[in-house]
């Protein structure tokens, strides 16, 4: 089986790293042989090529069995609008050309981590949700997205199409029969077309799923309704821009950023990153929490590679590693003794 | 002075009516005579006039000193694709009409609420934060917004003009001045272009303050930096719908959306209006808690009319509302003793 790893920036070279080395142990146990290679993307691909997701990397991917990504993105870009080729770019585009119109995050409290969380233990204890994201349309790919002629101006574009809606729908409901039957779709219908269009739909494709109960709500509610009694929810499904924000506030269900794992799919080749950004700040010290990435590689063997046993093998790893005390710094708390205080580079 | 009611729908009507009983008393014990007119709004003004703002509530407002608003939206709506006249336009409609390009949302945790929210105490205590919220701009108002001919495509623009985004960061940095010097700015700047014109600006007119210290975040890192440290941020801006996500969810820090009141401005007419909605499923049973609204007539006091020991008043009354056990059912705890659960009929 091939893998192909785009590291990306930041943090994301050190937590792919660990990973690969997991699905390498996890290969040899279970008789496996992974055959991973590196491409480029984003900051580093810029460097490198000049382009955030060169044809190399596209090519690569397609031929290869599934994607394992770290992270892209780097300040630099971030307060510079004269630059015009920027690491997100390539993310975007690698999405796009693997067809990955589903991200799939789910959000998991592991058990010692009840405490970690700014939300309080009671809240958060039994919550058990997965995010059904729509990957590749919405505002993140419509056009018109562009300045006016001399700048003062700019517009993007939120374009959703029916079947754009109930392809990501679909799986979200056929989420929801395997799990507690409950679908929450998130949009802002009582302002927005695409969000009307996308509530019908989803009410429509209801109609072939009668045991699972829907409800629709809108962003604005589901941001408070997501820290104030997350265990409401069951599935959730919503758009690029809502999937983002919502899933990045999710985390703090999870207790950190550094826990969640994400899977794109929709063609024959998935891809599988961490739902955090590359964190250039701390990257390099060998501090980043690895799990979110690690976790991925999880949903990997799973989704990908139907090596479901070898899957959970490494999510029991993750709680026994976290039982027996170990922690990064995301995570620790003021109990976690200091040689407990996990420096990534001793857990690869 | 003449404040031109809209109470609209659901909740609306019964937290206007004690915003009103209270800014009357207040009135009095301070020698100041207060003319309150009616005037209708939402789904109440589509079922009298055919429209959810009519140009007699226009014409109303316009020729007051400032605006109370209940709430707005009733569920028929929400799921109704056929019906083209909506309660929320006419929300959208006055905000335009009055100029009110400026929604101040202010995130004040009452110290009785400490341990009412969703949120550990330790992580709440000593925050602080005021929004300013972009309110006649961005993907609420740009055009197209619309179908395709056979209703299977929907398009939503977001624009943004340096304009717009200059006069609230102006706002925002002039309130920063008063409080703790720092701004953060919230944007989604590695994926949208109106974004990037937004941080831009941000930037350019910070060279004016030197003094406050600016900060940018993405949209998605902001909804989990919200709820993991809330104590970092002093005053935050950014556009219509990142506002509009980001002070619901902030709700949570001051221990409920019934808490949190808005300050609507940008011409010599303000509005004034809790930032929950109609709720009509709790309407008309006195348990909505008219905390926000109340709230709101305080900022009307001092924002509009420059009262501000009148407004203080108020806010000093609902701390020893607080303070004396009284509870709403969305603030009440296991501790709040049965006689103080309050139904908001007996708080008029
Ligand atoms: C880096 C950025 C473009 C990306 C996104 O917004 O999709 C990230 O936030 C994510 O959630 O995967
Ligand atoms: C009712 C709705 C249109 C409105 C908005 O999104 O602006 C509300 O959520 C608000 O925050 O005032």
């Amino acid at each position: 089986k091939k893998i192909t790893v785009l590291a990306g920036d930041g943090i994301g070279l050190e937590v792919t790293g660990i990973t690969q080395n997991i699905l390498e142990i996890i290969g040899e146990r279970f008789g496996h042989s992974f055959e991973f290679s590196p491409a480029l993307i984003g900051h580093s691909a810029i460097e490198a090529t000049g382009e955030p997701c060169p044809q190399a990397t596209i090519d690569a991917c397609k031929a290869s069995d599934a994607v394992l990504l770290g992270a892209v993105g780097m300040p630099m870009y971030d307060n510079n609008p004269n630059l015009k080729v920027r690491p997100e770019q390539g993310l975007l585009k690698i999405r796009k050309e693997l067809g990955l119109f589903s991200n799939i995050r789910p959000i998991k409290l592991f058990d010692e981590l009840l405490y970690t969380s700014s939300i309080k233990p009671e809240i958060l204890q039994g919550s058990d949700i997965i995010f059904f994201r729509e990957l590749t349309g919405g505002i993140y790919f419509g056009t018109p997205r562009e300045r006016n002629e001399d700048g003062t101006e700019a517009i993007d574009t939120l374009r959703y199409s029916k079947m754009e809606v109930e392809r990501i729908a679909r799986q979200a409901f056929e989420s929801a029969m395997t799990r507690r039957k409950k679908l929450c779709s998130v949009d802002k219908a009582n302002v927005l077309e695409s969000s009307r269009l996308w509530r019908e739909t989803v009410q429509a494709l209801s109609a072939e799923y009668p045991e699972v109960e829907v409800t629709h709500m809108f962003i604005d509610n589901a941001a408070m309704q997501l820290i104030r009694d997350p265990k409401q929810f069951d599935v959730i499904v919503t758009g690029n821009m809502f999937g983002d924000i919502l899933t990045d506030e999710a985390s703090q269900i999870a207790g950190s950023m550094g826990m969640l794992p994400s899977a794109s799919v929709g063609s024959e080749i998935g891809l599988y990153e961490p739902i955090h950004g590359s964190a250039p700040d701390i990257a390099g010290k060998g501090i980043a929490n690895p799990i979110a990435s690690v976790l991925s590689g999880a949903l990997l063997l799973d989704i990908s590679f139907g090596l479901k046993d070898e899957s959970d093998a490494i999510i029991s790893a993750v709680d026994q590693f976290l039982k027996d005390g170990y922690r990064t710094l995301d995570i620790a708390t003021e109990e976690t003794p200091e040689d407990k205080r996990m420096n990534t580079e001793q857990t690869g």
